[in-house]
């Protein structure tokens, strides 16, 4: 068994240009859910100046709250927007931060050791019975920096893996440049020191998406993220498809073996959903594979 | 480092219906050896009748054959295509057979025995200098039975293995249906019993094009079938993507360090002259990532 991570709803929608109706939003979630999927990356309670698009993130969670058995992740980027997910009573926070100081300052305009220091002070604050993410960024590739070094990763691991027992942990591949065999190797030594506590997040910007997924589950990671209809996008990479498309990574697990707890017909009716959205950058493959429409 | 074949020629054109014209195949061949590619499937000696985009097979070859280093394949069904691909200097034979008779029947109209016999006798009678590719057809998936038994892959390879020492043999995924982990696991057991003489075929159909590619060169596969520009195509998936990308197969081993012999900057060019042959199907990611234009 495999948990997906629905993140279509956040980072599937927030490189879209125009404002996205809270409604369309809504009904991803839902479409999602009825297709099984049970975690989901609902928003992120940012500074609506910074990014307009998530500027409906309450609305979008209070109606993800309702959906019976859905574990609602919100990204949480500063203080302020720490105390907003908990009043809004998210499930799980969502804290980022980079690897790579190039990343970092251009992404948060703060070193990694700033970072940290941070959303370490958050993470002591999180009540018990609110869930987290720790997300790490640039894990495999910098869009600044290039490759980046394994131990160094592995450092910061090390560094935040205390901060909470049950805190899950996710390496994340920002620019869809990590290469199979990295994937596979910084996952299984994070695995070796600390079990099941990691989460994988990679794009499909390279085609190397569903290659770096299925690296990460050898590896011994059991949370994969992906979206539905493959939507989102790269800052880095402006043109290309974004996200792991969420039917991608359903059809390859399936395969696999590896049982996935969602509805293959539900799915791709979401898929086609997200896909549809105006603004949105649709990948995947298998929303266009005739015989998988009929499986 | 590992041997890539380039299969654009044969494998991406022959699903277009309209006829190619002989210089635009062959172009698409001297560009491919201009990006450094060494192997290429330039053809098959096919009955026109029966396949009329291969007619001009004997042209395409004999213009390869003037380009320094490169070992070209020709396809070869039966004795008459066996007589004309010695008769016009081959460098190597490409024999193939399914593993399912479900597939075998469908598309060579005889049983997998029979198959087998008849390529027995083609294969004692090729000359020692003449190398030979033996492709096996649906060895994880087939069409017509589904995910295909690992252990009749490994009978048909045991009974084909022993028939010439030096003879390469390739495990195909017709479909694109293959699973990556049924990939290594069967490309394990036949490099543990006959070492590096295996190659695989694969096709994106399903969006586990690379992955597999990379679940291959894991098990021991050295050599990798892949079209530039991803063209091609899959009869039992209509409108689907066919081949594994070239461009994205070797930007994913580039980035695990395998050495893959070609330029960049020349094998996107390849790629782009191959997506833009009318009538042909795109695939892959690579050409739409303007980041590793720059690269």
């Amino acid at each position: 068994m495999i948990q997906l991570s629905e993140v279509s709803p956040r980072d599937g929608l927030q490189p879209v240009r125009e404002f996205v109706p809270t409604e369309t939003k809504i009904e991803l979630v839902r479409r999602a859910h009825a297709a099984g999927l049970r975690r989901m990356e609902v928003g992120s309670f940012v500074s609506p100046k910074a990014i307009p698009q998530m500027a409906d993130t309450a609305a979008v969670l209070a109606a993800a709250r309702e959906l019976p058995g859905l574990e609602c992740t919100v990204l949480v980027p500063n203080r302020r927007g720490f105390d907003a997910a908990l009043a809004n009573g998210a499930h799980r926070l969502g804290f980022f931060m980079s690897v790579t100081d190039g990343h970092s300052q251009a992404n948060l305009n703060r070193s990694v050791a700033n970072a940290l220091e941070e959303l370490s002070q958050l993470v002591r604050e999180t009540p018990a019975e609110t869930r987290i993410r720790f997300n790490l960024s640039t894990c495999f590739h910098c869009p600044f920096e290039g490759v980046v070094n394994e131990s160094a990763v592995m450092r910061l691991v090390h560094a935040v893996a205390p901060l909470r027992e049950d805190m899950e942990i996710a390496l994340c591949d920002t620019t869809g440049n990590a290469a199979p065999d990295q994937v596979w190797r910084v996952m299984a030594r994070a695995v070796d020191h600390y079990g099941e506590r990691f989460a994988f997040h990679g794009h499909d910007t390279y085609g190397m998406g569903v290659a770096n997924c299925v690296a990460a589950w050898e590896a011994g990671c059991r949370v994969i993220d992906a979206a539905a209809g493959g939507i989102g996008g790269c800052p880095y990479a402006p043109g290309a498809t974004g996200n792991v498309a969420m039917e991608d990574v359903v059809w390859t697990f399936t395969r696999m073996g590896v049982a996935t707890g969602t509805d293959w017909a539900k799915l791709l009716e979401a898929a086609d959903f997200a896909a549809a959205i105006p603004g949105a950058t649709p990948g995947g493959r298998m929303r266009g594979v005739p015989a998988a429409r009929a499986a």
